[in-house]
């Protein structure tokens, strides 16, 4: 897949081994993922906010309430980051200095686009709830008119794009290594646990199929 | 334990019913993780970065290459916002409007202050490294003063500080209890997989008793 054109502001300057710009490395990143942090300014003052995404193309989608204030600021046209972040480890040197994190993170800059178009809209809702849990959507009751409303919707294009990762052990000094201390990585994962019904059902459904060996 | 008293920047006013502003709450959120997400400004386009932190009493502290553009950017006293996030389940409704996420987060605005004092500074390094794995900082090889030169330490005071949690299973429309459409809570955990030790050891040694069983 193709490259994303790094720019001053999103070429990785520390570390730059750890910088990467191809599309099939950010799109990883963002579709195993379905919580970015959000962030902008408010009179000065950055904010940072989570929130859900959905992707489709180089498109990010965002939503939340009309009436929020994330919603209504991003809406006006101003300059926004969206960061995504999987931790995937620790990484335990000999060294207190060399230990680090094994992750990987993709950072978007720009400015996004209220969607007012409303096959767009509901489009961008459906990626959003696939985005979550693939084949979801046609299980649900779709958004009504007066839902649709109360819902605003943000584009994001994916064009100043850079993803950093880590991967791998510790890189200790050399006289470290003979230190008598544990050194490794201690690998972590996001795991679902068993699914729990509504306390307020009517009655008990069958668990559908997306919901049996949910991962990421 | 007390309060953070609410400003206006604080008050959580979408869903204010989620909103947390005493320290039991912030502290568990804040000591449960590791990774936060750093909001600060370069030339008014805002940038979110996930780093690490450690927590001691009412301080945060953030910490990173004496080189990198967020610790030279906050050493030098403009706001900055630092989320936490933890991501506790899905929620899955009748309709798609009512999906929603189990988390607990906090959003904490001030300004940092670089830390000079090299007992302070050496006490925060202690502080970090004991906030991701209790128990590592008597094991490993401490600081050298050239270590920690490259090193930029700062401390964020917790003062303007909220918590919004989600937890329960979903709240639909009264109509839509009645669709057949499973609904309940994916319940999500960060679990520990088994520890790998470093390829490069000169020899095998015991796993540290912080190691075996690790979690949040």
């Amino acid at each position: 897949m193709s490259q994303f054109q790094p720019t001053e502001r999103t070429q990785v300057k520390r570390l730059p081994k750890r910088g990467r710009y191809d599309r099939e490395t950010v799109f990883q990143i963002l579709d195993s993922a379905f919580v970015c942090h959000v962030g902008f300014n408010v009179d000065g003052q950055p904010y940072v906010i989570p929130t859900n995404y959905g992707r489709s193309g180089d498109t990010l989608y965002l939503h939340g309430s009309s009436a929020s204030r994330m919603l209504k600021t991003l809406g006006a046209g101003v300059p926004v980051c969206v960061t995504v972040t999987h931790i995937d480890g620790l990484v335990l040197a000999r060294s207190a200095f060399h230990h680090s994190v094994n992750y990987r993170s993709v950072v978007i800059l720009g400015t996004a686009r209220l969607v007012d178009d409303p096959a767009e809209k509901m489009e961008a809702l459906r990626v959003f709830t696939e985005h979550v849990l693939k084949g979801r959507w046609v299980d649900v009751r779709h958004p009504s008119e007066q839902e649709m409303k109360a819902t605003s919707v943000l584009a994001l294009p994916l064009e100043e794009v850079s993803a950093k990762v880590r991967t791998g052990g510790p890189v200790d000094d050399e006289a470290d290594y003979a230190l008598p201390v544990w050194a490794g990585v201690l690998p972590l994962e996001t795991v679902a646990k068993a699914p729990e019904p509504d306390a307020l059902r009517k009655s008990d459904l069958p668990l559908p199929a997306y919901l049996k060996n949910y991962s990421r």
